[in-house]
């Protein structure tokens, strides 16, 4: 049986219910950690399942930033350090990577309260998060304030992309699968996906 | 064994090789059919891994636009009648979705070419499809171009939402995997998800 929600008895739904619902019916989402350190050296790190592609040439991440305590943290230190990270969560570590969304305050580093890694490249200043198997430096690049709910779509380029050599396909491709690749749907429920068929590029006929 | 890309590394790359990377590094993506009609009755349908979760209060979805003939269709018949769909990708429409990603002409109907059905509820103008459980119309809403490279976050409010009651949890919450919903990595890679586990709301300690 079909239920049909029009704009305005989605308005009339209580907050939560609705917050769930509308988390779901845009299907699944990428399952990524941010980390950031402040320039006097304490780091934060925060899941985030609104990472998303922007382009490959030049190579941008973007990612929806919204007005809450937890992700005030990470953009704080985004504008005053001008990088951060993007780290992949593998279902091996999946429950600790949902922990990050607790409102832990500012001198807690979520590295220390849930247990994870952190890891450096060069003298990049943004943590990596050592037990993800890709991992992503990034500078600020770009944000649009988004009008009709002041949410904030950040984008960087990349600088540092890191993964396991053998996940490499000969055409650049990678087997998120091969690499215990999370995902998420709504606020709090994670997934692993199996993999049904690569297609090719498409054609008419 | 890692690999280090750097920036220009990535730059170095032949171009397939580091849209196939690239595409893949950000994690899973959402798997959604885009439905328009223009205002002479031509109906078009694409697939979009872009779709995502901008706001349940008041319900907002976006999508990044590419420069492509395929998603320019979508956004002449956006632009011409203010109203789209998206709709959820099952696994059991997978390949026919995958297909839509073909150039055809603008004369042709994606639905007609590929086996899917139009549905129509009430007088909204824009196709929805029927074979998806998930068929949310939206009204166009807001966009932002996005200056780096030239793409675009398309913003729609939600209008109308059709889904199978069963499917709907107590809180609000939808169970995706009850759905047959698929998810994409890159642009030629389809997937299953299994559910792992839901979490509450995270508090310290």
């Amino acid at each position: 049986m079909a239920k049909v929600f029009s704009f305005d008895d989605i308005m009339k739904l209580p907050g939560r219910y609705r917050a769930n619902l509308i988390n779901k019916v845009s299907g699944f989402k990428a399952a990524n950690l941010i980390g950031t350190k402040s320039k006097d050296g304490q780091t934060n790190m925060a899941v985030f399942n609104s990472v998303m592609h922007i382009g490959a040439n030049p190579p941008y991440l973007g990612f929806i930033l919204r007005p809450t305590t937890v992700e005030r943290h990470t953009y704080e230190n985004i504008k005053e350090t001008g990088v951060y990270t993007i780290n992949q969560i593998t279902t091996a570590i999946h429950e600790k990577a949902h922990q990050t969304s607790a409102k832990y305050e500012r001198e807690v580093s979520e590295f220390d309260a849930v247990g994870l890694t952190e890891f450096y490249q060069d003298d990049f200043h943004a943590p990596f998060v050592a037990e993800s198997y890709i991992k992503i430096g990034l500078s600020f690049q770009e944000e649009q304030l988004i009008h009709c709910n002041d949410t904030r779509l950040v984008i960087g380029k990349i600088e540092h992309l890191i993964l396991p050599e053998e996940a490499i396909l000969e055409d650049g491709d990678v087997r998120l699968e091969d690499l215990d690749t999370a995902a998420i749907a709504g606020l709090y429920n994670y997934y692993k996906p199996e993999h049904l068929g690569k297609y090719g590029y498409a054609k008419p006929e």
